[in-house]
């Protein structure tokens, strides 16, 4: 099996059923030192769902990216890195526990079997599931979270205590997040509560919101996000919201005031030195990215830019 | 409260902020012969999501629609019937069954003070907690179901009983459906195994196909159902997925093949001395109907002849 | 000046500004039977807004029609026929009553130089302005209107006499109209008042219903046409709303259960010995009739249909 | 009647007819400091319409926002003022002066009651109207008016004196806006005549283009504003071509090269010591503005900001 | 390998990446009796382009497909035939006879392996490739031709052979069609020439316009059709413009007025004893149907009529 | 003839069929100084297709500029410059190399009468047709190229030398562009290869990219392609891709993490002493860029600051 992408330079982008960036499907774990896992649940969306076509959206628009990342010193990301496409994990609609189950199942398989997963959300209480499988191989993580929202509530709706709001709260209280190494990067907007604003540093995160983000500069933050999760097995889960809706327009819970594109992909093309065992993108709505789609070419972007921090460990 | 809608003539359409065909909204109970009450669920959809938004979709679409229907012999429906738009039933997103109980109970609220309640939907699940609430007050009902899939399914993903797949089955397991003064209307398309014809019939259903139903003719089949459903309160359900997805392209899972408005308008108003105890209309998605939206205007005409059925009682 | 459309199989369609048809432009009235005239206003529309674009959406789609009308004996309706494109008149946003004025003024130039105009709306009030102009050369007009809705109110909001819903009761009182000799076809959906049934009566007007309409049968209600206009010029006036919103989804008012593309323009192209001085499509939105046009592209080939018509006199 | 919003951690922010941030409709004027007010006109907009269902777009995408404003002390801004909702002015399309004062009616009975009218447009023609109502109890207002055109051309077509391109040349001559204390921010883009450059300036007005803008720096700006306009009750008016289309695409005549969301909602949060009496937000379009809305939920957000700059008072 | 579909009532839909209605990929040709394979090529479109993004537009939607079909015996399709979804065929954008000569290769090795080949296109220029890889096969082939154009001009623009306006000119030329045995079904609407009318009857072929279909009835025609291709192996070509717009706005050259789906699917249901060698499905443009694309979703049902119909051999 | 663009202030911009920024149709070309030209292909395009409709999609949102460019000194353009509107050039769908000859010929018009043409792409591969007609008549040009992507590749699909992915190296190969006074800009993204990063440099191009360019300061930037270029007649071709996916949404292949629009516009306003002989504006995808057209109207935005600067030479 060959482990590269389709090149292409010689078949065009639109042809055959697309996996990402048209890297192999998986019919195996052999040899492999990662897999892309689609995440297809939206059932913990307090707001727009569509996030269960969000996987097959981002395959979509990876077609557009290509194996050499310039940032890296120009790397061939798969000739370092073998990856594969392991098509999407099954969901029950409808059940969020149960289908945090069995997401947790299909990336307990991969961690297990020594693969770094990167997952395609989904909304992000799948991260919950991703978190439980990789810590039961790798330990408490390190969580860096890029996303406008803490996600850090006690419970929602009839007090119940899985959704898209509160992963990073029920993580800690399972010990799979090690909150002292963790960091939350983006916070903005309006809150329901006065005691939002101090929910998270309660549970022991470290926050940087986005007007600090920029106080702080760019590079600077990205060293600092390295130092903090010095040591540890790190976690690195991307909202879409942390975007500007500008750029990022088909997300479940759209946030303005962000970051825009260009700005983003500096961040995480500055980092380094991460012990980068997980990865997922999350909250593309791809119902609200037409027709241009260019949420999921970004979730793309971002993406491959994560593998390839990856392949750079 | 005046219980007549804002006069379009007098104040435009886009005035204010809609109310199903600008209908008071309900303050209290008292008084009122029927409620239109927001279904706003899709954790029972197994493909499209976005049913969540169709209340409001509806509504906005609904403030087209005038009070006097000239196929009932020019009555003002909302002389003869004092109807109010009730809001919305809370729902907790992905969690089917706690969804459906919050559902049972807003709407047994409306049946118990002797209102007949007409359900914008959400998926179809909603209607199974609709008959419980339904059936409480009124028992057994005769069920009148226009649809292109039976949904009578025993079970979907990892062998869950309830889903927009179930419910009629559930519904005559639990005893709130008489399957035999009950018929399902529009049935085509492929089917998911060799025992789909016969899951229905075997439940006690009469089943007439999208292409039994022209072999009939329209007037004949008005006459039908009225004679199949006759000495019991019945309770009719409006699939939006029963119209051919030209004319109802907004709908969770679209069947080709199916009537257009006008036959589907056509029948609606030749239905006559059914004893309506009550009604839905259920699976837009709203965000497939964009930008005319006239799968809304469609849903919201339905519920307009529906409710003027419940008139000429 | 060339009177002949571009050829489609020489240059592709998509090559140059469009006019209609590919239709020369108007440098001057002389030796033209016809022109096309845009009227872009949509300062009359009781809902949605947008109709000023509706001009060159359509010239967008005409392009897409060819010269040769197999329905009419295979005849080149251009060489039968000298037309050309003559841009659109000018109109005053905000004033309604100017923009008639405006209206007036440029469609009369054409009628007193002996051309048959043939509008593009623009909403429905801007055919009172066509009467006006054509009235003054051809005197009180047999009115053929294609039409969900009477537009027959005596006022609308705030008592003004004029909008898209007052037309054909402005255009009898000012005796630009011979009701006598005029049809209103298409009626259907709910009414604002018990006595819109009669109100059109009541003025005159023969009216036949959208249910009338196929009881009768579309050829005899095409003859029927011919004879209730017989010895009077005639102008026919096009609302896309007729037609039902899965066909034309992109009007300002549409109104479900129409007759379908199909059922319209075979009873178009059954008409004949009609005495055609003007005619106009309107109340096309192009805003809601994305992203396929389909809308603008039926609004064309009606307009074909008509010039047809008027070559066939 | 609460005054607090919904609370969208109880129920789903979708469940409901949206109001303004989910904040209660008012029934009577009594005890409020402030009210919304829809002000659905496009009948002053010389190139896109649309802006009619502008108030209703922005009420359904302002169920996003939560009370509590971290950018002013993490103030729940409700708590300190008491707002309702209050519906919209009625309008009469195709009438623009008569549009005009009634929406002048509308909000003069706010202003006479002592509350702050915050006005969602609408095109900016509506802007008059709210000034005239809002000077009739405070007197000549100091204007802050954020927006990438001058909108202080002496008349548009057929010399019409009102549009969306004159009110803040007709407040000046109606004595309602005091020019030496009024300021216009954001200008750019290609201009009509040469003496545009002037004509703002000679009426009195401070202008500062978004090049002048970001030379100056953001908070430098915020100060200078609240220096311009000290000692006079001010109205803030927001048009939303003041941003880039790329953050706020859904306008009615967007203008390439603006500021972004973030740059934006950083100048309107440094803004202090501003005696608010009156703000709007308008010229959203909301037909331009899909599917994922978030020019209407910068609408909201700005609208947000600008009642927590009058809470902050 | 599993030759059976994946069960849609125990994995989602929408989970993993999407082959023709879930079939599986192929890895090898042996044991199949059939294969789908997608032709991406826009090179030969004269007005819209996007048919490149066809094949996968079709897959997306074919996964709405069960595997019973109930309209053929309720036979399990996949049980009486082995199918697999092939992937596409290589295409050279720009160089539409260098792309006929690799869509000839792919398909050529299908139909030597002794493979039914159903082609997902693609414009219509595809198929006079699919027609000499075919026939390379079976010798000359009964045309069965389901389009409201009879794309047997000679040349389009500069003088060029090859085109969507020309392939059954071609086919007749080359002697791979057996006009004699061949029909083309649905034509309407304008025409270029007067000898349009004149140029399929005199290559050989029968013409049933659209008004001559619904006059000799659907079943009658159906009958027709068999009798017309009995004795010859036959090749089905859809092109989805012989439906109307209404139900089919996702086509390159959309012409109003044509046959409805449910028309359209009981024309092709009737259809028996044909010996189908190949079929495809050609002209979907798939941004010209957004958001709730209907016409991949028709596309995909005729297809699996197609296979019924070859499985009912 | 009048030289001067129809006056918005005078006729309401959306009033007849538009031009570009409403200039007169060239009637012939005496008396010219520029013309604006469509080249409606898009034969060339690796990804998405639909630049056929460019030219008119630009034009359609130019009607929203004004003559008078305040960033030259308030200089109306056209009192400088007589420009009209030159109509498409004709193409042949699905046949580049023709396509590219025809475009040849139509450019080659222009610039041999002493015209400089400013190009509405199509995708890039018309640039070099342009190139060749420029430089027929000026000699070697200096290439100004904004662009995300180097276009500098040897062959594509087949190893056809002829896409829009490699006429900065075919021009090179045929001497028509000068690559050491030649400039690249805006480069960024995946590659496909490692040489990507030096097959510019190679060929002799100076390169810039995205990162480089913010590095170095737009005003510094601008200055050094004035030195770059000096002594050099100049074409200066601009793909929409250059500006990132938020601002320009609607392009053949977008990159990510682009310059916004005010970045980009500052950077063209600060050019000067550049002897401009022809421009270009290309890869427009009008499909991707529904419904607010913001890339359009940048597209027009950015072509009216090309010709400002010639203008200005």
């Amino acid at each position: 099996m060959s482990v590269l992408p389709t090149d292409s330079l010689a078949t065009p982008r639109f042809c055959g059923v697309p996996t990402f960036m048209r890297l192999p499907q998986a019919t195996s774990l052999e040899g492999l030192d990662a897999a892309i896992i689609g995440l297809p649940s939206d059932s913990g969306a307090p707001f727009r769902t569509g996030a269960r076509f969000a996987p097959n959206a981002v395959r979509a628009m990876s077609i557009m990216l290509r194996p050499i990342n310039p940032y890296r010193g120009g790397i061939n990301v798969f000739e370092r890195l073998r990856v594969a496409d392991a098509g999407d994990a099954a969901v029950v609609p409808g059940y969020l526990e149960e289908t945090l189950a069995q997401i947790e199942t299909a990336v307990r398989a991969l961690a297990q079997a020594g693969l770094t997963p990167f997952g395609i959300g989904g909304d992000h209480s799948v991260t919950l599931a991703e978190l439980r499988a990789v810590a039961a191989t790798h330990g408490p993580l390190a969580l860096i979270q890029f996303d406008s929202h803490s996600d850090t509530w006690d419970s929602y709706f009839a007090g119940k205590k899985y959704s898209a709001g509160t992963p990073f709260r029920r993580g800690v209280e399972e010990g799979i997040i090690d909150p002292s190494h963790s960091i939350q990067i983006g916070m903005r907007g309006s809150l329901f509560a006065p005691d939002d604003v101090s929910q998270s540093l309660d549970l022991g995160y470290e926050v940087v919101t986005t007007d600090a983000m920029f106080e702080m500069g760019l590079p600077a933050l990205a060293q600092h996000i390295a130092a903090r999760t010095a040591g540890r097995p790190a976690f690195l889960t991307f909202d879409l919201d942390f975007v500007d809706p500008a750029a990022a327009p088909g997300v479940q819970t759209p946030e303005s005031g962000g970051p825009n594109a260009r700005e983003t992909l500096a961040l995480l093309r500055a980092l380094k030195d991460i012990n980068l065992v997980g990865a997922d993108v999350v909250e593309l709505s791809p119902g609200f990215d037409q027709p241009a789609q260019i949420t999921a070419l970004l979730a793309a972007t971002v993406m491959a830019e994560l593998i390839a921090l990856r392949a750079d460990r």
